[in-house]
């Protein structure tokens, strides 16, 4: 294995030790399928319903609304699919930002009848209040809008879009599908889906210290999902239950959500110390320098160090040791490499391309982080004289 | 965890030691995004990339068509619903005895405009080729029929099925998308998607020893998925790659395919052995007792104890020790306990009522299902005492 100072945390973090055991433990435990009638199959069937439990209780919100799935991306798709059983199309509201499992899926929704509105960002990157009061009409049957960016980092105001909604909603005899992608905020920032008005909304157990292939999808209005199958997850999510993966992930967001506020205040700490770093170098723009917990997590910087492309810094730092990103991964199996998000953020096309991503946990030290800021300083000083 | 003689190996299957070991090892040796472009992201691609060529060697196909995903019921719907971005709408011929995952969104596919024609099978849970070729005319788009079928075990035609539609695509100028559920066949019965003419098909890791959480689609036709993101797959299916998963699932099945003739022998033995323990008692009567490679499999048993009700039985049989089924455990979510496989097999709605399924694993020994008969008769004797 390569090993590196890890900065590339809003990809994916690596499996906690006790997540692992938790998983192997599982396996060994309840290796039946929870859909048995026998006891071992009812015993496993508990342990997923003890997981959800423990996850409701996280959220605030009844384990009844909650439904595993395979990943943050595939609850996205659930619900914006699910939009294609309705007879009534109407308008989309989406904001420019979304992650590709939102934002592809619901363009797509054009074809099928959908007239499908992009909500613009101010150049701090947040949703103006006004601009989207204003887009809502008596047409509009869905809100899409993320929680946290897993590119720049902006916090989007959700508490009060779910607001905005319902009192439109009230005086306006019509009902909206608030749905938010919650897959970089879940254990990190405060997130309470069903006291901000939200109807739905995605996790991902990856991105915090367990396995791949689980995520989560709650949900509080019906819907009519277009993947059927088995009746598992209440109708709403075909498949076997990953029993194992399912228990080590509510373990370890228990783990993590009881850290919440321990761990924003660390990585607060680290981004400051990297920003601080950086500052007397003229090369190195922050996008948001400024971090609260309303508009702006500690978790992801977005860092400008124009004119070196992006790729060329992260791969110089890769050398040199370090794991940072020249965008969001899942952008990066694209053709275009797309940079839709930085654009939406005002930057111009240059200042995109030269852009990198630096994503915290907090197993991240100090010592770490300064020397992540010499290795910049140093590889961007080797680069810009080749230029 | 509730020991018991497993008889439920079509439900799911326990993880091998093995296959836990190379998750686990994966997790540590490859933690970093398979879409990351430092060397760590590049490397855990590349150990994706090797499993998708094992198993591209396995089905004797090219890696190119193979694809990544969360389960087999997974598989099935992204084909399925990747109907809904056609614009010419058509007919859809389907088994009748299709898994749930498949049966339900063919059958949703009516609301989108396709008409959906369901195959009837004849009194051995076989599709007729006669009749299916008569089923065919140019306005059918997909044929969906199962490889082996998950609660009585029959073997479909598949192969004859493929040059049927070949023949008629040569003859008519038209193009038809024949897709697979071969769950329950990858590596226990010979399967050739690509000899045979099949131009989609699904796996599923967690019926051969390996973890949940990940499934294989094959895919030799272009498709537009429904469900979009990251473009990870090539663009068919979302979400960060479940590196481990994938890993433990291609070794696992390596090392399965290996066996696989040995394994067949030894599933026909204990099956045969079942079928001549209980053939004195009258009570007890197999849906197909002859197993052969292309008809039936060895590995599942249908077996009718009219008139104890099969949910009774298993129950009892769960106290006595053994874990069999009452039914596909997909089919016991469902509200109405759905028998319509066992219908379409033509069972009166009583015999399917009555009717347990046993399905073996190469673990499995002779002396288990010595024990296993036994306990079937005493079982049986005690419940007929009580009616």
């Amino acid at each position: 294995m390569i090993k590196y100072s890890y900065f590339d945390n809003a990809a994916t973090t690596r499996v906690s030790k006790q997540a692992l055991e938790d998983y192997t433990e599982t396996i060994n435990n309840f290796p039946y399928n929870p859909s048995s009638v026998y006891k071992g199959g009812m015993e496993s069937y508990k342990a997923i319903q003890e997981a959800r439990e423990k996850l409701g209780g996280m959220l605030s919100t009844s384990p009844a609304n909650l439904f595993f799935t395979s990943s943050g991306s595939e609850s996205n798709n659930l619900y914006i699919s699910s939009l294609l059983n309705k007879r009534s199309k109407g308008k989309i509201l989406i904001s420019a930002i979304e992650h590709p499992s939102a934002l592809f899926p619901a363009q797509r929704l054009r074809e099928f009848g959908y007239e499908v509105i992009t909500l613009n960002l101010d150049s701090n990157g947040q949703i103006c209040l006004k601009g989207f009061e204003n887009a809502l009409d008596r047409s509009v049957k869905a809100v899409i809008v993320m929680h946290v960016n897993n590119e720049v980092g902006t916090i989007q105001p959700v508490k009060e879009i779910g607001q905005i909604i319902r009192d439109f909603e009230k005086n306006n005899l019509c009902s909206i599908h608030f749905h938010v992608d919650a897959v970089q905020s879940f254990c990190k920032i405060d997130f309470q889906p069903e006291k901000w008005n939200i109807d739905s909304a995605s996790f991902s157990s990856h991105k915090l210290y367990a396995p791949r292939g689980v995520g989560l999808f709650y949900c509080k209005k019906s819907i009519q999902p277009i993947y059927l199958g088995g009746g598992q997850e209440r109708g709403y999510r075909p498949g076997t239950e990953n029993t194992a993966g399912i228990v080590a992930f509510a373990n370890e967001a228990e783990r993590q959500n009881r850290l919440l506020e321990q761990n924003f205040l660390h990585t607060m700490e680290l981004k400051n110390l990297l920003i601080s770093s950086l500052s007397g170098e003229g090369i190195f723009t922050f996008f948001n320098k400024k971090i609260h917990e309303t508009t702006q997590s500690p978790y992801i910087a977005s860092l400008n160090v124009k004119p070196i492309p992006a790729e060329v810094l992260t791969r110089v730092m890769d050398s040199a040791g370090f794991a940072i990103s020249s965008g969001s991964a899942c952008s990066a199996n694209s053709p275009q490499k797309i940079k839709y998000v930085l654009e939406a953020c005002k930057l111009s096309k240059e200042e995109a391309f030269s852009t990198v991503r630096i994503s915290f946990c907090p197993d991240n030290t100090q010592d770490e982080v300064v020397a992540l800021a010499e290795a910049l300083k140093n590889e961007v000083k080797i680069l810009k004289q080749i230029r």
